[in-house]
């Protein structure tokens, strides 16, 4: 296990690499994009062909992204060669990298390309790392907010340098939820979205979908976003920076069925402390 | 009807309350905030017992909604004593103000006030100026995102004084929709709701929740958003300045069985003019 000095620095090569990138991200969402298909780096995937359609309509990725990735992993690599790395663009282009014990930079290089390719403003850079498969080191910034979000391990959770806690609500019918609909659009995915929406808007104040995994996560950790689910989104980029930020500010990840999160199955949960039992239990009655 | 002259001397007025307004709905965002229960007020309506106990618990306002509306209706009152006001504070405490063919500021002095409660950072304030009962002048005002949204009748709509306009997309599929889960919770009502979003899924790109009606109009003012609909919302104040921005950004607005918007009616939809047809079609196939 890494020592807390050498956390720090892992975190400040991390904020850097993510400056960088928010800086091609912010260039990018200000000027047309000229839009690739996501679907098209994925004809040789396992996807049935029915969601392959909706891939390749739905799914987008930008030039942006892949160059963001390049950007911060040549940044990490600099540092620390000897680290493994997992990235979102790399993992589509050449196939997965099996998560191991050794240090692991798990890298979104631009969550939210929908809202990137649409100009809404929710669109960041996430940049994990994990230790023993443990996120340690969490960084997830939004150039077009100006919001920087960083966790380590032992050592708090922080908005642009100033300590972030999540919410002390307690009771579900108080409490924002923030989901996604996702990418899938066959019928038993939408089915069971909505239903889920259905159910749950009986039980809490309101529902938000900003489009940004991470993002989402953030929100949970600042309190701004009581409960958080999600169910089939990208891969352990799109949390591994967002679970650090998230329990290093007193919150709770876990799987939406009320079992411990397991980073290599996209389906997660995040909340207070207090509301996880009864976020938990309104879950199951519509799984 | 007013010059051009008149109109631009309107906006500018409605620009500089709009700020004031801002300076306090930035200061309490970021402050704790002193929340009363907006169904207090409303015991006096017309709304069923069932809405009334989800309203008082859902429905939030802040001493800042009620700081704001007397803020900007004083700054409008001192340079033009003798149009009308009609105010989503004012009206929730003293009863409704008919519209008139008089000028006729209509303001929501807080648009997403759950938000505002949260600190998820869509708030704005909105405010319209109607002559003839057509809206003429529209100011919408984030503080927290700094995006001050223009319109003036033929005179163009503006993002911090660029000029804007919606989005080209002319099909469903590449079209990101937003809507919003409103504040009733009756069952009919929930399931409407999510039956819309549902069907609408299988045809457009994405959904998002923000949670302010004002600043989804904004949004297809300026193209990052290309669908947005949304019915049983508040009153006038919540589309009035937000209807100007998208017309004269080019874009129109409109009830979502495509017939003519009524202000007076709780329901409107907004897109760009090529996408306008497959939407309202759209819409119809989920009535």
């Amino acid at each position: 296990m890494a020592t807390n000095e050498q956390l720090s620095k892992f975190l400040a090569t991390a904020v850097d690499a993510a400056k960088k990138a928010g800086e091609v991200i912010r260039n990018g969402f200000y000027q047309t994009k000229n839009v690739e298909h996501k679907g098209q780096y994925r004809k040789s995937s396992s996807l049935e062909s029915e969601e392959m359609d909706w891939l390749t309509d739905v799914d987008l990725v930008t030039e942006t992204d892949k160059a963001c990735e390049e950007l911060v992993f040549n940044h990490l690599k600099q540092f620390y060669p000897d680290h493994k790395f997992i990235g979102e663009e790399t993992t589509a282009a050449y196939g997965a990298t099996e998560l191991t014990d050794d240090p692991t930079w798990i890298v979104d290089p631009l969550d939210g390309t929908t809202n990137f390719v649409h100009g809404f403003p929710f669109v960041c850079v996430s940049i994990g790392l994990t230790i023993g498969k443990v996120p340690v080191v969490g960084v997830v910034y939004n150039p077009i907010m100006n919001e920087l979000f960083t966790g380590v391990r032992g050592q708090g959770a922080f908005l642009n340098g100033k300590p972030i806690q999540v919410s002390s609500k307690d009771e579900l019918v108080n409490c924002l939820l923030a989901t996604e609909t996702g990418t899938k659009r066959d019928k038993a995915t939408v089915d069971t979205t909505t239903n889920r929406i259905n159910s749950l808007l009986f039980k809490v104040r309101s529902v938000r979908m900003s489009g940004s995994c991470a993002l989402n996560l953030c929100g949970i950790a600042c309190g701004r976003l009581d409960l958080f689910y999600e169910s089939g989104y990208g891969g352990a980029w799109d949390v591994a920076a967002g679970i650090v930020i998230v329990e290093e500010a007193g919150g709770r990840v876990f799987d939406p069925s009320g079992k411990d999160h397991d980073i290599t199955v996209s389906r997660i949960a995040a909340s207070n402390p207090l509301i996880k039992d009864s976020f938990t239990e309104a879950f199951r009655q519509v799984e």
